[in-house]
């Protein structure tokens, strides 16, 4: 079943969204406008609107609250991807050129401030104090993440549990804040919306584990990038961790730098395919997915909690 | 008198926002947290957070309140210098090294996205719908300056009206909302608070056009980075502007680039000091000051009166 088919009882809102998506960017400079609607037609899954909408019904669900939420969100994640491209120089996003190298890096920098400045004004009209605070703190985990990213480029001794604090940064938070917020802002009491907070960690840890196996096992057309640019990035991600128990590819990945001739890269990939690097990052996944279902369960039976079921299963065992 | 004696009174409330400064940038980080000290350490005359306590002195003044209130808008007013200089390529700010020069954009790219999340996780402390909606328009329209900076540079055909929307959004509205948020977090009834507002709008925009002239006027050790730095970079402000509709100097302002010899940027602002454009901004910033103390008269009478009067004469005819 494709994705979309899961929660087609939401396409209605979805297009809602879409529409307040594009609403928003709107801009008086011609250039931030072509920016940042670059960035929003470059796709993505929409995932977070998703979340944000799945968890606003399981309380007082009004699509006039929730859709403040759902795009503040999106834009939040869109203005953290158009920074991220910057610091990874990253000249191609899902086969699209990137803001920073359609146009250049100072550009991108301030197209990302004004989509996350226009996702501040959105969730400003929530009048909840405390979904504030979660926001807040998620800003900052996100942005401590990106930093922590930049240092651990390249540094080859890291462990599983320093990939791990990344990719809680990096991905998990944003999603269990999407869980979480969009339940608070349909006035979900405190117990639910905290166990909605934790499905969201765990769908979000496994859905970037599987992300960075997929940079390993999928090809350049699936991707939109070449494969392995993530350890070519210096991005160790669980693969390679799990690859460097043994010491011959572990001397083999050390020598992975930026200007590596692809050949070389590919035959680094080859070995990491080719351990048991990739079946033991797919059983890291599943542990997590596994803990995202079984919070799950504790909810309230609802077509939503179906839905939060088969998506979680779904970006936690996709294969593109 | 000096700045600082203006305000004594508030000594010791200043002393705790210079210490809620420092702790709140305690980041895991070193290199964040060295390039977010050394950005603080810079230093800059921190008159966002004394607006902030005097207008708060217009209601119920709680510094446990006002504090977070007087750091969260000094950190977004840091974090936009930070990107600003990436955008300007500026290696000194008041005399000390970027934090793009010291590191790099990268760095200075997510040390501004760190400190701007800072300031709202303090912000979310106050639980004050409004608050977060000024705040959030602020951010809007400083980010939508910032852009329109980078389009304006070099363009030498913008007139008067295109530099007042920019240091509006440059300068003035982060002051008016720093007056005005302060009074929000203290309780200060709605027509009081927009005046403080207003009050803060005007002082900014003559605040911004004391600065644009002072950029001509004073001395390369007094400005911390050599004079005329603005037009260099192709920045072109309110002297500039009444210089040109001389159409000798025009021309000659017309031929600035980023790579002209200083002997030739010299004598260019040679030209536009002893021309009338000197004296035609500062009856320019003068008209804004007037207003601004016309705003004032409106406000209760108290010892934040006082204080506001004195430092938006200070700042308005300052000579440094």
């Amino acid at each position: 079943m494709k994705l979309k088919m899961m929660y087609s009882f939401l396409n209605s809102d979805i297009n809602t969204i879409e529409k307040k998506l594009e609403e928003t960017i709107q801009a008086d400079s011609l250039l931030l406008k072509r920016a940042s609607l670059h960035t929003l037609q470059a796709g993505g899954k929409r995932i977070r609107p998703v979340f944000v909408l799945l968890a606003g019904k399981f309380g007082r669900y009004d699509i006039n609250v929730m859709k403040n939420v759902a795009v503040a969100l999106e834009l939040i994640h869109m203005a953290s991807l158009v920074h991220d491209d910057v610091i990874d120089d990253a000249d191609l996003r899902r086969g699209q050129p990137t803001v920073k190298a359609k146009w250049d890096n100072k550009t991108a920098m301030y197209t990302g401030d004004f989509i996350f400045a226009l996702s501040l004004e959105l969730m400003s009209e929530i009048n909840k104090p405390l979904a504030h605070k979660i926001l807040a703190n998620t800003i900052v985990e996100v942005t401590v993440g990106e930093i922590q990213q930049i240092k651990d480029k390249y540094r080859f001794n890291q462990n599983l549990r320093d990939y791990l604090r990344r990719i809680k940064r990096k991905t998990a938070l944003l999603i269990s804040a999407s869980c979480q917020l969009g339940a608070i802002a349909a006035n979900v009491e405190e117990s639910i919306h905290k166990k909605l907070y934790l499905f969201g960690y765990y769908v979000g840890m496994a859905f970037q584990i599987t992300d960075d196996i997929l940079d390993f096992t999928s090809s350049e057309e699936e991707l939109g990038k070449p494969a392995g640019s993530d350890l070519l990035q210096g991005n160790i991600t669980a693969p390679a961790l799990y690859a460097m128990e043994n010491e011959t590819i572990r001397l083999e990945i050390e020598k992975v730098h930026q200007d590596m001739e692809p050949a070389q890269i590919q035959n680094i990939i080859t070995l990491i395919k080719e351990s048991s690097a990739i079946d033991r990052s797919i059983a890291l996944s599943d542990m997590y997915l596994d803990k995202a279902l079984a919070v799950l369960e504790e909810l309230p039976a609802n077509k939503a909690k179906k839905t939060l079921r088969d998506i979680a299963k779904f970006i936690g065992r996709r294969k593109y």
